[in-house]
């Protein structure tokens, strides 16, 4: 994608998300938003379907990214290391230094019912697409959900208590931390 | 409720489980099922909001009844136990006898994209109340977040296998032997 293509999506996003926090998702509209980015509606729709898709589009190809993780880790690698590798890279990936963005997001999808269907969608997709890939390297249906589940579980508590914290812990810290916390109940 | 009462809005939902499998959930109207049943749309309505209803309206006490299951557990019962007798109690009261219920419905579910955002939905607030029964009993956060997500999942994995299994094991049994797997996995 050449140079001015990425800066107008970008534009468009952060002009977006500002619009959103400040007035809210629904009194929001498609001009306004370009007005504030300073390009044209036409180039709006170049990059998004909608608004929605402001908030969306760039977390469409999380779960095949999840998927690959899985199928192509090293064959001897064990079910909990692809996990916490994964979840590793996702969240060198997409997370770390984009913490005010992500709680900015997080902010407007919850105002919004719709918006919030949508993320439990998204994060749906996700955990099938990871069971997907550990069925494909021959785990059983049953412990290939259970993980694919835990794994996005892991992922999604983790982020709501990094996106809370002031300090500069890594949200890799914070996953390893709840993993800790979650097998400590389960074995007790 | 009277008798009668209970009737009817067994023979509805009944009705309406079979022309739903029969000609799809979008096909049916609220007169095919009071038909078959027979019953009239008033006596329907008496019962139910709109035909989604028929799916859904014995689920929307279930968050309430597992938070109550989770705040008025004893002072001393471990969040493990209070996990293991919660699902115990909704695997009996909810899916043990009604196996060709369960499949019925998670079939008719599956085909509709609004059937199955909706079972999203009720699957999070079932997650959150857990959760917020975990925070009353002075949990952190994120430890109950982590109990309460595990707990949805555990259910609605074992729910899946148990559903494809044709012996007579209980969905008890099954979530047991998903909680070892978990465990041998996250202590691998």
């Amino acid at each position: 994608m050449a140079r001015w293509q990425a800066d107008a999506r970008e534009r468009l996003r952060q002009a977006a998300l500002e619009l959103f926090a400040e007035q809210g998702f629904t009194a929001t509209t498609v001009p306004m938003i370009t007005a504030r980015a300073g390009l044209t509606t036409r180039t709006f729709f170049r990059h998004f379907a909608d608004k929605r898709e402001v908030l969306f589009a760039d977390e469409a190809e999380l779960p095949a990214y999840a998927e690959q993780l899985v199928t192509e880790a090293p064959a001897d690698a064990s079910p909990l290391t692809i996990i916490l590798d994964g979840l590793r890279a996702v969240a060198e990936a997409r997370f770390e230094g984009r913490k005010d963005t992500v709680r900015q997001w997080r902010a407007i999808v919850a105002t919004d019912a719709g918006l919030r269907e949508r993320e439990l969608q998204k994060r749906a997709a996700l955990a099938a697409a990871i069971r997907d890939g550990f069925c494909a390297r021959g785990l059983d249906p049953t412990r290939a959900a259970l993980l694919a589940e835990t794994s996005a579980t892991l992922m999604y508590v983790s982020v709501t208590e990094w996106l809370e914290i002031d300090d500069d812990r890594k949200l890799y810290d914070v996953i390893e931390t709840a993993l800790a916390a979650l097998r400590a109940t389960l074995d007790a």
